[in-house]
């Protein structure tokens, strides 16, 4: 079998690395259908030996497609993942406009890839620092029983798009850059995300709790979040608190972690072990380190999760829950009547 | 009254910035002594409108000496500070050596100066990441009854002197860096301090519980630490979350630490207001913003807390804590035997 696939937002940074993941894993494709805004549509890329033309993004796009990926902005997935879904098409959304829709199932395949097997249509993908946290704490919490995280995030400058990337580089040169994704330096400095809520939570630390516990079904996990953005280029890194409910050594922890899926253990402290952001670029896995008791609770641990945000923060993840549908023969689906 | 002031290590990252500080707030200079190493010494240093050349710190440099501030590395402090007290000299000593010593003072002038009363000769300027964190924890332990605190910090490469800050500078120009401060990248990375503890927490991290604990005169307070190298040049940031006896709101911590001395509040996250390590640079003050209500643990908050590593992490600290000796007529002391 093999399946007609449309990108959405296919010259942006993650529509871009979502090529890349498709090719690489050789992700069965009988046609490919490159779209995005009028601006960039007429471009010319290249994927699986060939040229594309991209083409502008309309409600009529999904005529005859089995999958479509988005990555286009939030608003663009609001308008347009509908139509896609109605024409039969299975929508894996990387904006946050579904994640906490409760028709649509945010998922991690490593994680909840049950969810998937009575979607209706549109499955969105969690925010990529989310993504890499679940991955790591989910043979936690099997193993020992999720009780608390605390967690503070170092999270690079993609996570904003190539815009952010801009950003950071044309600052490092000496240049005033031509958009900024901050008021503040980026440039050897540490920022927030945009803060708009009351509470003075940002909207990446909203997320970061409610699809942590939507993702890993413990709706009343105790999770305290601050996200921040460092000088770094590509790859997320998170200082994670855990406290559980059974008592674990650093042997157990690197016992629970070992050989999961989707996880590497870089766990060597006294030899400068760990992992790092520059090391994880261009990888698909979530990097697991640093694994320490922390005496400060009872049962409580530190871990060190890097990953790559465009990779399995954004990309990798909307392609392995491709390829899980694909896997599971769940591409059909039951719709609903509205969105 | 005016004093005969040491500096040794006035050729460093730290010993040039004491040396500009002391400028800066008219510290009674009688006389400047300006010490370093043999490598150091017959350099020229321009301060207080004079040129200084650099004397080679032996046994007999403290005579007639009534301050000596040391940041010269802790095996240069073991060595001379004892000589420094045996002279009569009251040795302020940067490096971790003495910090622990029972019979050395651990002090941050706006938390614990009282310790400063019955000193020995030798008074231990605590580690940088701990100073700025005790400087906002103060207040609020005063106010609620400090529980735990678990801390990540984003700590600036100028921690590991001026080679740190080569070593970052050159990898952003594409160099090989002549010397190096970690075995991984430091730009666009994050990386770790030295670790050599079978616990696998690093020495920073170690520093920072023992010192808040000494500092705060709290032995048994619960603190977690993970200790965070990014790619910045200059100035600490810290993601402090804070457990306490007494229930919080935004408003009452932010009335805990307005108008506190050593504190500024820049917290206003719905206009992007917030500390940044690149706005704290080149002041003295410790930067207090992002105030959130953790609703993960009772009684908990969020802080972030930013300052410069050079300055009220190290160099400023150590100038405030030789005004507060002189304010108090504290410099005799009754010397002890053996260091």
């Amino acid at each position: 079998m093999s399946y007609t696939v449309a990108i959405a937002g296919a010259t942006g940074l993650v529509g871009r690395t979502m090529l890349r993941v498709l090719e690489e894993r050789n992700f069965p494709i009988k046609e490919l259908k490159l779209l995005a805004s009028a601006r960039s549509a007429g471009q010319v890329v290249s994927a699986f030996g060939k040229e594309y033309i991209v083409e502008e993004l309309t409600e009529h796009s999904f005529a005859g497609c089995d999958i479509a990926l988005f990555s286009a902005g939030g608003s663009t997935s609001k308008q347009y993942a509908p139509y896609a879904a109605a024409a039969g098409c299975v929508v894996i959304d990387n904006s946050s406009t579904w994640r906490m829709h409760p028709n649509a199932p945010l998922v991690v395949p490593e994680v909840n890839a049950y969810a998937l097997e009575h979607h209706h249509g549109i499955i969105a993908n969690p925010n990529c620092s989310t993504i890499q946290m679940v991955v790591a704490l989910q043979p936690i919490h099997e193993q020992f029983g999720l009780k608390r995280v605390v967690v503070s995030t170092y999270q690079s400058v993609s996570g904003a798009g190539q815009k952010g990337v801009d950003h950071l580089q044309a600052e490092i040169q000496g240049k005033e850059p031509e958009s900024r994704i901050s008021t503040h330096p980026l440039a050897y400095n540490t920022v927030f995300h945009s803060i708009t809520d009351a509470s003075g939570f940002s909207e990446e630390e909203i997320k970061m709790k409610n699809e942590t516990r939507k993702i890993m079904n413990l709706p009343d996990v105790k999770i305290a979040v601050t996200c921040v953005r460092v000088p770094v280029l590509g790859a997320h890194s998170e200082s994670v608190n855990v406290e559980t409910e059974k008592p674990m050594t650093v042997e157990s922890i690197r016992a629970a972690l070992q050989g999961k899926p989707g996880i590497t253990l870089v766990d060597d402290p006294i030899n400068a072990v760990y992992p790092t952001p520059v090391a994880a670029s261009n990888k698909d896995d979530v990097f697991v380190g640093r694994i320490r008791l922390d005496d400060s609770v009872e049962n409580g641990a530190h871990l060190w999760v890097v990953s790559d945000n465009l990779r399995k923060g954004a990309a990798t993840n909307a392609v392995q829950i491709a390829e899980s549908l694909v896997a599971h023969n769940w591409l059909r689906f039951e719709p609903v009547e509205q969105w």
